[in-house]
């Protein structure tokens, strides 16, 4: 039972095919991340161990973490930028035998930090799916001026190539800072115009929209709704997130 | 016993009547919030559950965490939004129900987010203090704009009128945020004048100022003392303002 | 075993002559710092209770953080103003009286808060080697306006003396926020041309540069390389500051 039950509005449970929120995790430690899922656990979907962090972990904790995740309904996977650096060292085979071994069923498939081909990215998607894996892939460039140099027409078309070779969701890059790159102009903001172009063009449970910052958040709350899916939102933020899709929060308050 | 307890600069210990601090609990996990305290239980005396962040966290961990607190002699109290939505859904009797079975002895009662009149806070400030709790409230509004439109002779005659009619603190709105909101301009920086006249006019051991940003709590020190009454510290910043209050720190020292 | 360890670039071990992380602890909580450092030991060289921060704390629960940072392979150590203090206040006899029994086998020398001359503070370096401790000593003004009086020239001649008395680290100053301060500007970007000019004239291995920010993190690691030594790293920033140094983050992927 919650506090205040009587004044909790309701939205999708778990498992939702909307209003998903994506978290990432930076390195916790185990008990810390552990003491987080216990009062947070029923506002996190997916739990993305960021980039290459866990390269630098111990398997055994990794296997604890994903384990944890796992216990509480969370989808633990692993980032785009692990399986690019597979990519790069040829070594995609021992890629998914490892993320096998250590118990994640799903993955994230991106080419922000590569130049894998636009053919390699959806084949190796149509590999993920074909091994059994949630497929989350990403469409964007980390490093911002190669990302400005993919237009919205363009990014369109790779969202949707995607999305029909098996993606089960596809995020749009906006990194942990959130400026200067994807749909976020230099200070952080929401390029409006793109953002309403896409949405006509791409089926918006599908989307994951990163938006690391407080007010990237409320705009996509008051644009698309409570049940727009949002990631890279960083594990001290949960509850305030879930605050503002249900207008538990001053910026969202009558709004939602 | 304190380490280096011979450079330690004494000041007024708990329960203070000022040089309160107040901490702001965004959502913390049970254990993470208790290894914290374990710390610093010296240095909070007010914790707040921030906005209406407990409406979405299962009752049964609010009751552990507001006991723990509690254990700790720290006063834990309801964010002022979260009465604002039981007005807003006409639910005050439910509210001053949950609150007491929950375990809590103090609540704040705001119209930051809400049109309440003037006449209705102060009825509500008293029939809480009738119903034995320790009542802070807030004055000033979220909305940056609304917020400016108060004047300071406004908010002094609020202030006063709800300290005569029970108010125990009253909190100087600043958000999270601490930016272009009540005596902070757009950059965060106190507004000296404001801050002067707001000071001739209320007694300042009542005064609770928000001070999230580590320069707004340097300002408070260096201008009040180091029994200065701050609030919406955020728990990072625990131990970091005890040694701004204390000349332990580069930005006081010798300050002091 | 690491998490996909065909695909960890190697890298210098503990104990390391270079590639040092040296760790801000600004006052976590016992349990929260040892799951961190549970996963993260490998990659913690240094560390520092900033500050004065450990004036504040219990002496039991500050004994214990000790030994277990130690138990980690972890040298901690007390921040410089913490010595400065006890300076200010005469206690210095005292001030290694507890350092010794509260665990510590390190300590920071600075005078970044004081106006200690130049002859005392060898003279104290002197004085710490004797007692057989690792000195790590600092250089350079917590206040801007007098760390913008300290010339290049001065800073070389400064350094090269600490180094020649005893120090066996010399720690560039740039406090928590990294800005406006020693090598950066007022927007934390390190001038090029004073850190060219000081690497020509001091031994880079004996330098720790404080890096609080991402951006001056990844700076010095293209700079320098992977075996850089980087100080005042946030308690969550060790996993993101490791994957830069190897390449395993979309920053500085390809290109260490």
């Amino acid at each position: 039972m919650k506090c205040f039950e009587f004044l909790l509005p309701q939205r999708e449970n778990k498992p939702r095919k909307k209003g998903c929120t994506m978290v990432l995790d930076k390195g916790l430690g185990f008990e810390t991340a552990k003491s987080l899922m216990e009062i947070m656990e029923e506002y996190v979907d997916f739990l993305k161990f960021g980039w290459g962090t866990i390269i630098v972990h111990d398997k055994e904790i990794i296997e604890r973490k994903v384990e944890m995740y796992k216990s509480f309904d969370i989808i633990p996977y692993t980032g785009g930028t692990l399986f690019e650096i597979a990519y790069i060292n040829n070594k995609i085979p021992e890629f998914f035998k490892e993320v096998t071994s250590i118990g994640f069923e799903a993955i994230e498939i991106s080419d922000g930090s590569t130049d894998m081909t636009e053919e390699e990215k959806v084949d190796y998607i149509k590999e993920a799916k074909e091994k059994g894996f949630y497929v989350l892939s990403e469409v964007g460039k980390k490093d911002p001026e190669a990302d400005a140099g993919i237009t919205v027409d363009k990014r369109i078309e790779l969202i949707n190539a995607e999305l029909k070779d098996g993606s089960d969701k596809v995020i749009i890059e906006a990194r942990e800072g959130g400026k200067n790159i994807g749909i976020y102009d230099e200070k952080g903001t929401a390029k409006e115009e793109e953002v309403d172009y896409l949405l006509k063009n791409i089926p918006e449970e599908k989307i994951i929209w990163e938006a690391p910052n407080k007010d990237q958040q409320i705009y996509f709350v008051l644009k698309l709704g409570k049940e727009v899916n949002l990631g890279n939102i960083s594990t001290k933020d949960i509850t305030s997130l879930e605050t503002i899709r249900r207008g538990l929060k001053g910026d969202t308050i009558y709004k939602v």
